[in-house]
This record gives structure tokens, C-alpha cells and sequence, in this order.
């Protein structure tokens, strides 16, 4: 039943939005993590400029309340956001450069608007209600297209002086590594990531086999094929390096692993473990986190965007 | 006046001790850092076993003490030491292996007792009377043998779901890197580190030169000797491309740089400034966190140690 039904009360209740680089989702979401009434956009392209992207939120929550006023809307973005939860400070793939979103969208919705980063959003809400649930401390890491993350310490979001805590995919790795989109060299997310995760398939596959794509190589991983399995091998094992050297920094309760290639599962954590339990400093006179598959699958963002939106202010 | 004479009192005050790979420091530590009747012991050689090292540590103590009973004591120890602040689960240096030091000092001491690694210890130190007094979210990394280092985020020390977070001396920079004793390879320190600038010193010296010692290089660096700024240049830039990933990671306000290298200061910071700004993730899009030296110097250890023990239990 929709909000916008007679009978159901005169406010929308809580929305999430997750305004991604190709999609732009909406959806009502309940306290328990469930999410209703999805609408789903493409997200305009960066060249149509930060107000057709704000009107493409307006649009997307305003289809969602059906008429309604949201309680409170919670919004996931692909970008740097600043310590105030504002402004989109940056983001390669989106048009806000430093606009003041938040307090435009909930000038325009008549609701309180918290904006926060995508992978930090998800990385909360798999600490309240998704795999990191009752624990203390967790970190997520979102491996997609890239690699983002979030940090909890002690049932709190560490946000960084300015907002930018959790950045993993840039940590280098190998200084003479292949080059990264951001300028530098062998960042995280060259080794682990769906590109990374294709381009080591081609790499074990039959050389005349022509291209692949992710979703294949996954799908040949579950048959047994030993291309794909040796590709997720291989990008498991970066996976675990780079996770030895979070876990060396913040030692966390729990490793929750999310994002489309992460959510895989153990064909990238099994090689993870391995690696995290040799490279992690200390081993044999510790314990080790555990590692395991984020549960609240891509729409963590937009749910941690609303859990947050609701206590903010 | 030492506490011991009379007039003064029956109790001791609060007591600071630091347990180095080879000495053992003991001192009164006023609530402004201030440290009071210092004495300095020889570390008994792990082959002593761990009774020998507590023996030196009451020792040391009652020395002090000068009879007394102290008030509190914050054991700051070259160590991995659990989540309670108990034990000390591994120490390269010291006897101790697992054996619940804090409760067994306590006893034979007559106070509390509070243990805790020596790098987080320097790091509250800092936050709370040094270098990062008056900021809110900090991270202290001490340069000396090896690199320690500690985490303060919204005002509170970030000690790990097993009390082991800040062990930033074994992030890996390198894969293909040089061995270290932990077991890996292209370990932070083993590019940032007395042993790396002394090494670095040697090949940018005349190789006629013979061996040089690190304060030889410290003081050439200071004359202007080329060779020696090169080898802080190069630390230095080390010490950088460290921190650019605690940065991606953390983005505290403030970043410490302590011990016996890091306290040298602008020679090394310069250079790892300039590499930082290069290397984080979205610069030009973010504020960098100061970069700034140690205030307290070698007695931050025991300092920060005794602060806790005044505020635990």
C-alpha cells in the first residue's frame, strides 16, 4: 500500500535516496532497514549541471511521498561531503561541486535533509542492522566500480575533521603500481575492484576467448571454471592486503565486505582471510576480525542515509 | 622536594613508567605533564624472564616513591597489550607473554595500575598537553627504531576491539620491498625509521666515509651537509607516503610526529608535508590536517600512561 493512500496519515514517513554515478534511487524506508515504494532514475549527466541533478532528487522523492511531506529524507551520494553533511564537496561522476545541496533539497521538500557520502551510509547501516549488528566496532569496505568505506568505533561513525574518513580505495598500495584515475599509482582499488576483477579474468582466461564481463566471470567462479576462479583469487588476495593494513590501523570487531563485487561473497573472502591473517602485524598473538558478506545488499546506502537522517539535528 | 621528605605527605602521587626495549624510565607526572624524581634502569634482557622485568618495575617505582604508596601508576610498555589493559600479549624486546602484569604490579605496589602501549600512550599525551592539545581528532605517529603510533578521534583514544589499533609501523608501502623482521615485506618503517635514515645516510655519504651514526646525520642535516639533507628528504618523503593513507583513512584534524627521529622536526616534515598534499585522496577538494612535531619529547610515553591511570577504573 502506498503512503499516498487515503487513510495511511498525512506524512510520507522516512525517505533514502542514493544518488549514484548511472542511478539515482528512491525508496520509503522503515526503521527495521525495509525498503518500499522504489523508484529508480538515471542520474543526469554531469554536463546538465548541478540543478537538473536537484531536480532529479525533488522529482524521485516527490514520486515516492506520492503528494505527501517526508518525515525526514536521508541522501547517499557518490562524493566527498563536507564535516557539516552540506555540500558535495567533489564527485567525478556527478555535477555538485560544492553547492550547499542538503539545505536547498529540504528548502524544496519542506523536510530536514542530511547528506552524507554513499559508502559511509552503507557502512552504518551494516552496523545497526546488517552484518556488523551488536557490535562495537566494524569497518565496511564497498568494492564496485571502486572501493569506498566507513568506519564505527564504539557504536559511533567516524566522520574525520572534514567529513572524509573512510576513503580506502586511494590507499597505495605499490608505488610503482598502474596508474589510478586520481593521478596516482597502485591505489586499492586498481587491484580490487569489478574492473580489476575483469581485466584478471582476461588475464587466466584462453586468450581467444574474446572480452568478458564481471557478471560472467562470477558466474563462471560458481561453475568451478579455473579462469574465474583463479581472477577472484587473485583480486581476493589484494582485497586482504589492503584489509591487513586497516586492520593494523584501527582493529576492528568486524571486516563487513558490501558493494557489487564484494557482495560476491566467500569466492573473494576466502583468499581475503588468507592474505589479512599472513600480511596483519602481530598474527598468532591476536585475534583477527571477522570478515564477512554485507547483508543489506545495495541499498545499505540509502537505508544508512535515513538511519542518519532521523537522529540528526 | 622529593615526595619521600617530610611535610610533603603519605602518598606518592601518580607515577609514570616506560618500559623501552633497553631502558626503564620511572617519574612523578604532575596533572601538567610535568615529570618529577626521573629514574632510569636498565631494561632487564628478555633471557630474565618476565619475574626480573616486574621486579625492575616495583623497583623503580618504590624508588620514586621514596617509601610511599603512589596513587596511581600508568605503565607505558614496548608492547601489544590487550583490551584491558592487562596484559602485554607480545613485546619483540621484553619477557612479557601474556603474564597479567597490570594486576601483579598492582598488588605488589599497593595502587592501581594501568598498562597500555607506548605509542598510544605519547598519542593521548599529545592530544591532551601537546601538540594536538585543544583539537578534537588526532593521530601521533613516533619515529624512532620502529614507528609507533596512536589514534584520537572526538576526544577519545581509538584502542581496537583487541586493544592493538595504531600499528602503523607494519602497513606495507611496498610488496616487493625489503624484508622485515615481522615477517613482510616493505613495512612503513623500514622506510621511516633511525635504521632507514642512518641507511639512507650511508649511500648519499661518500662511500669512503665510513659508517655514520644518527645523530652524526641529524647534526651534517642541520650544517647543510648534502648528503644528510638528502637522507631526511628521503625519510621524510617516507614519512609522507605513509600518512597519506592514514589520512585517506582517518582525515584526523591534526597529525603528531613524535620519537627520536620525528622529533627532529622541519627536516622531515617539510618533506613529508609536500608528499602528503601529493598523495591524499581529493587534495584541492579538502583541507590537509597540520602536520606538526611533538611537544613532550621522550617522556610523552609515561606521561600519557600516568593520565590514563588517573582517569581509569
Amino acid at each position: 500500500m502506498r503512503a499516498s493512500e487515503p487513510g495511511v496519515g498525512d506524512c510520507a514517513g522516512h525517505v533514502g535516496v542514493d544518488v549514484g554515478g548511472t542511478k539515482l534511487v528512491a525508496g520509503r524506508i522503515r526503521s527495521d532497514g525495509t525498503v518500499e515504494d522504489l523508484v529508480v532514475r538515471a542520474t543526469p549527466a554531469p554536463a546538465a549541471g548541478a540543478a537538473a541533478l536537484e531536480d532529479a532528487v525533488v522529482d524521485a522523492v516527490t514520486e515516492v511521498c506520492g503528494g505527501l511531506v517526508p518525515e525526514t529524507v536521508g541522501l547517499a551520494a557518490a562524493a566527498f561531503v563536507d564535516r557539516d553533511r552540506q555540500r558535495a564537496m567533489f564527485a567525478p561522476h556527478l555535477a555538485w561541486r560544492g553547492e550547499p545541496v542538503a539545505a536547498r533539497l529540504a528548502e524544496r521538500l519542506a523536510a530536514p535533509v542530511l547528506l552524507e557520502n554513499d559508502a559511509t551510509c552503507a557502512a552504518w547501516a551494516e552496523h545497526r542492522l546488517g552484518a556488523a549488528a551488536g557490535t562495537a566496532s566494524s569497518i565496511t569496505v564497498t568494492v564496485g566500480t571502486g572501493i569506498g568505506g566507513g568506519i564505527v568505533v564504539d557504536g559511533t561513525l567516524l566522520r574525520g575533521a572534514g567529513g572524509m574518513a573512510g576513503e580506502f580505495g586511494h590507499v597505495r598500495l605499490d608505488p610503482t603500481g598502474p596508474p589510478c584515475p586520481c593521478g596516482g599509482r597502485g591505489c586499492w582499488e586498481r587491484y580490487c575492484s569489478g574492473p580489476a576483477l575483469v581485466a584478471a579474468a582476461q588475464r587466466h582466461r584462453d586468450p581467444g576467448a574474446g572480452p568478458v564481463h564481471g557478471t560472467e566471470v562470477t558466474a563462471a567462479a560458481q561453475a568451478g571454471r579455473t579462469w574465474a576462479l583463479a581472477a577472484f583469487e587473485e583480486v581476493g588476495a589484494a582485497l586482504g592486503r589492503g584489509l591487513a593494513g586497516l586492520v593494523n590501523v584501527l582493529d576492528p570487531q568486524v571486516v563487513v565486505v558490501g558493494g557489487g563485487v564484494g557482495s560476491v561473497g566467500e569466492l573473494l573472502l576466502g583468499p581475503a582471510r588468507t592474505v589479512l591473517a599472513d600480511e596483519v602485524v602481530g598474527a598468532g598473538h591476536r585475534e583477527l576480525p571477522l570478515v564477512l558478506t554485507a547483508r543489506l545488499g545495495p541499498t545499505a546506502g540509502m537505508v544508512g542515509a535515513s538511519l542518519l537522517a532521523r537522529t540528526a539535528g
